[in-house]
């Protein structure tokens, strides 16, 4: 099944432009008439009709509609600090998107080697991954932020009230003060389906990245005993909510 | 922490030759009278200190031994047909490592499009990734053999009885005769530590080897909702187990 995606949808319209419509023509030889399945990335499957077609715009009318189209209960933010290797982050956001993932969140630690992130090519991967696994969401790629903004960002802000959202901090180091539990014990327990992982870069959070993240609401957690890289601890973080609601 | 490997131990001593020698003496610069750690594949790793040293060979006498280092609590032996793109069976290697696995077999099914694999360089990739997770287990690769031919060597056959290995297959359609359960339920259930799973090909297992699977005492299972690749239903395999035991 042949999968487009498009974000220009409007009045019963939706339209291909450049790699898609390009795809769409040259590569598969689509012509006007024809029927073709297209994802809005926010969860919705569009059967079209090629009303007009050239390589540059595929302008088509929305036959009918799929909502949710292969989505999944929760909704999981996972913030992952860039690895040094970027094919290794690459690979982390398809396996992300293939499992089941809503937003990604790249943050620069303390400890980061690599301090600098661009998202364009990062937002093709989602989408070709979504596309491929048969999901009308392409998950949201936010612009990189510190680690420390990120928890000021969506922590709990002192004296703000619980709002139902459980909030994870995976770290490699054991902190006597606030013990770690194992991931699957926190989930199992979590009744809500909003959830938000923190993954640290290869050289880990730091004690006061960590100490501000559980100041602000996020419990520590471990993932196991194996020692896992960093983006295979986020895909295992990924995994665990995929299995929490399986 | 620096980890060699090496097959060569008996009566308290240990050699690195090959690569591990060259990248002991030339890039890492030990010298004799320094102590190294090294993994002998099968579970422990050893303490030892350089006797002599050389590019070509470095002997050492073993100081102490650490047995079931970096262990996981169960036995897993996945078989995975090798995918089109062998980066990805790759990939998949180094990750069902680094989460735990205990043996690895590439199975040839009849929808596969690569039907050669050579297991040499995958060798090289489950020690590096077992010394870059630090455990003393190297999952072992079998040579690829057919998905018929690892069913009759591994199924139960006709009138032997339980042996308490738990078994499963996951594929992708669903046959009203023997419906899947999820993997997690099936995990759940079972109550010893010893689990084959077998996934397919892009081209999914056929019918014909399917039923002989079931027919040898293979439990059909899904992988959930998501619909994944091969190495990341091979992943979610390892990770599957990887929770159970959690």
């Amino acid at each position: 099944m042949e999968i487009f995606f498009s974000r220009e949808i409007s009045s019963g319209r939706c339209i291909l432009s450049g790699d898609e419509a390009a795809h769409c023509i040259r590569v598969l030889r689509h012509r006007e008439g024809d029927l073709i399945s297209v994802i809005d990335g926010d969860g919705t499957l569009l059967s079209c009709r090629i009303i007009s077609a050239s390589q540059q715009k595929v302008e088509t009318e929305i036959i009918s509609e799929t909502p949710d189209w292969g989505s999944h209960p929760y909704h999981l933010h996972l913030a992952v600090s860039p690895t040094k290797n970027n094919d290794r982050y690459e690979w982390f956001l398809e396996k992300a998107c293939e499992i089941g993932t809503d937003e990604i969140s790249p943050t620069i630690g303390t400890h980061s080697e690599r301090k600098i992130f661009k998202i364009s090519r990062a937002e093709k991967i989602l989408v070709s991954a979504a596309k491929q696994s048969l999901k009308g969401t392409v998950p949201h790629i936010n612009e990189p932020v510190t680690v420390k903004e990120f928890i000021s960002g969506h922590g709990i802000s002192p004296g703000q009230k619980e709002d139902g959202v459980l909030r994870l901090i995976a770290y490699c180091f054991d902190d006597s003060s606030c013990p770690r539990q194992s991931v699957k014990d926190v989930l199992n327990a979590y009744e809500g389906n909003e959830v938000i992982v923190m993954i640290g870069p290869e050289g880990d959070f730091s004690r006061e990245e960590a100490e501000l993240a559980i100041s602000r609401g996020f419990i520590p957690v471990h993932l196991g005993q194996s020692r896992l890289r960093t983006e295979t601890a986020a895909v295992t973080a990924a995994e665990a909510a995929y299995f929490r609601w399986m």
